[in-house]
């Protein structure tokens, strides 16, 4: 069954406390070189059957408004994936 | 700057509230057609520099330890960005 992936990420000037945490555990964990984490969402979709435009243009209108808080985060892939 | 992202998700056979109650909103808010949602995480990991092959295995090492529970979730992609 087809599956839509929605991405959403914070925006970049909105401070993300969980990527702060990743960054700064990594040091400690022994992984350098990562000068910056940021902690997002990944949303799978399954939908029954064909994925349609109509679809697709539903999907992008709820990526904007329940999946994302546009406020807040930018919705940063809208993508089809067989499975 | 390159963008090192890791995607997580659910194991199949892990239950997730999250993405039920998603699932269960859809509907509620005039978006049909969905059948489940599964709710995961993305990371922006940022290289100052270049990505190395190195970099990556530390990477794919961090995504499977820090980034992820392997008990109960996925990696689902490891990749470079250009941006």
């Amino acid at each position: 069954m087809p599956r839509i992936v929605v991405e959403v990420m914070p925006k970049p000037e909105i401070l993300d406390p969980q990527g702060k945490a990743v960054n700064g555990a990594l040091p400690r964990l022994g992984f350098h070189g990562i000068s910056q984490v940021r902690q997002g969402k990944r949303f799978e979709l399954t939908v029954p059957g064909e994925v349609t435009e109509e679809m697709l243009a539903q999907v992008r209108e709820a990526a904007t408004t329940l999946l994302s808080n546009p406020v807040i985060e930018d919705v940063v892939r809208v993508e089809v994936e067989e499975s």
